[in-house]
């Protein structure tokens, strides 16, 4: 994600993720409000953690409806105790920009603060730490690339192509491999962390299931059409056609069927509740061509310039607005939904 | 400090505070071998917070000892119990350059790690969340400045100078008014985020007891051969005098007794052990001019830049290296000696 605040930053292109948390707000106080099991415990400090926090003013803006929910829970719940103190821990990769997090809170908050930077797929806290643990819009990052994607001797070599979008059947297969290898990990080590009677929810961006039969969906698809501006460029000679085949963007979208199979198949945690937020259109939250560039600049940018240089950035974001002002996205916006997957997990067994 | 790992940055130019660890090491390592009581506790994490970390190699270091001297605790007191796992908070004001910070950490590291942006002059975790406590050379920064060192009609008003080495008995009073405040809040603070039985180290750089009746130690002199330079440039017209007389360091550096004295009137914390590090000469860990001047440059650049602008900077710290060239400290470095105060600090008190 693109630092800072300025015009590309991730912090001012982010209203999809805003939207989501939008989506999701009432069904998080919800569950905070019905399922977080308190009564047994005296807590003297609750803590909470935001994996895949980004640095933006969304980051923010979920950890207030968190504590909301929890304020409201504890002083119904128990109206005679002291509210506990609220310790919120945001969690990013360490080149973050932690800095540009730490300038957006609020001087006066209702709850100390933590930054950790690390990678969600491994073990960022001592063992039972956490009340409630938190991700949107986050995990469908992966931890790495599938190697045989720029192995020219495998059928899921990805020639021509940065992303599984209208790829190859090998190609999707080996994304979905490394998904399902990094959701595990993820899993196990959120299992570890979480407190008795913690809760963990999951905010993920996915397609509609049968989504590979379906190519209505927009999620991907988007992406599809910056690597063919990448093509049009390595023709032209601005950049080498083996510098696109061995780019490929480490983003996977699941389908609610494969997420549920991979967190039953983990064992650990369990699904509380899971129900897909539908009704969100790509064009309630980014209602024109500008923004939408603007959003894919930020969330991708810096993988493109580790990739390719910062020579190129300008140029092929002009050569993307183009392209997509001619694109279905724009011209039928009503026909391209993306869909968020919610789910609440807990664990299964103590630890 | 400054920021990043540049050639002025505090990063490359801390050997001062390096030199004040490795003198408190062997103290630190005893105190937490001989009077942490972990006899009595079942820790399944052990929580240790750096106040005042500031970003460079000698965070580390300093986590490095006491990690060290806590699994040496933990094997040789209780052999048959599982060490407990560390979760390390580094905290410092909200501008510190943590990402430079998170990115010395090594990869592999045996404990978990967060940062935490904000005064501690306030409360920055839940009731009784720290089991050891830290700070070294940060409790020299005031909170604030003293209105009155810039107030024309006060007797405190620090006309001509940027410290209170040198200056009117009214300004060190305004100065060491503003130190007790400060570190009684440090105090409440800390006396309410200890655990049970947390104990808090503390270096603290510091003049020896009646250093106001000799002018020998080196500490502060600095900063009065900086504000000398300052208004050299005023007198030419260079910068203007009203800009020195405006501008104050908010450092101050207690004698062993004011410090104890604070502590005791304060009384939610009780010394367990006090002792002046008095050995460590400047020629020890600055033997030369340049590393001298970086030194300073790298504490107080950030300052002079906000207050007078970045381009006085290199003319103000080459006039600074000429004249140090020609100071006591350099001609005769066996005579400057800084402290450092020791102190092991417990609670008084259940909370």
């Amino acid at each position: 994600m693109n630092g800072g605040d300025g015009a590309s930053s991730y912090a001012r292109n982010s209203s999809y993720q805003r939207g989501a948390i939008e989506a999701a707000e009432a069904l998080l106080r919800n569950e905070i409000n019905t399922r977080l099991d308190i009564t047994n415990h005296s807590f003297s400090s609750f803590t909470i953690a935001d994996f895949g926090c980004s640095s933006g003013p969304n980051t923010i803006l979920a950890v207030d409806i968190i504590i909301q929910a929890l304020y409201h829970k504890f002083t119904s719940s128990l109206p005679n105790t002291t509210t506990p103190q609220f310790q919120v821990f945001f969690n990013d990769v360490p080149h973050t920009d932690f800095n540009a997090l730490f300038a957006l809170l609020p001087p006066q908050r209702p709850y100390f603060v933590a930054g950790v930077p690390g990678s969600f797929y491994g073990n960022l806290f001592p063992k039972a730490h956490l009340n409630l643990a938190y991700s949107s819009c986050a995990l469908c990052w992966l931890s790495d690339l599938p190697p045989e994607l720029t192995d020219r001797s495998s059928p899921a070599y990805n020639r021509g192509r940065i992303h599984y979008t209208g790829a190859s059947a090998e190609v999707v297969q080996a994304y979905s491999y490394q998904y399902k290898k990094d959701i595990k990990l993820f899993l196990h080590a959120r299992s570890q962390e979480l407190a008795e009677n913690g809760l963990m929810a999951l905010i993920v961006p996915g397609v509609p299931d049968g989504f590979l039969d379906c190519q209505e969906a927009s999620t991907g698809s988007e992406f599809d059409l910056l690597g063919s501006c990448l093509m049009d460029m390595a023709r032209e000679g601005v950049i080498k056609e083996e510098e696109v085949d061995s780019f490929n963007l480490p983003i996977y979208y699941p389908t609610p069927k494969e997420l549920e199979d991979v967190i039953r198949s983990n064992g650990e945690l369990k699904i509380d509740k899971m129900e897909t937020l539908g009704s969100m259109g790509a064009q309630d939250t980014m209602p024109d061509l500008q923004s939408r560039v603007l959003y894919l600049r930020a969330v991708l940018e810096g993988l493109v310039r580790t990739h390719f240089g910062h020579q190129i950035l300008d140029d092929l974001f002009d050569r993307y607005a183009l392209k997509l002002a001619h694109s279905s996205f724009i011209l039928q916006p009503q026909t391209h939904k993306s869909i968020m997957i919610f789910a609440l997990l807990s664990r299964c067994h103590d630890i």
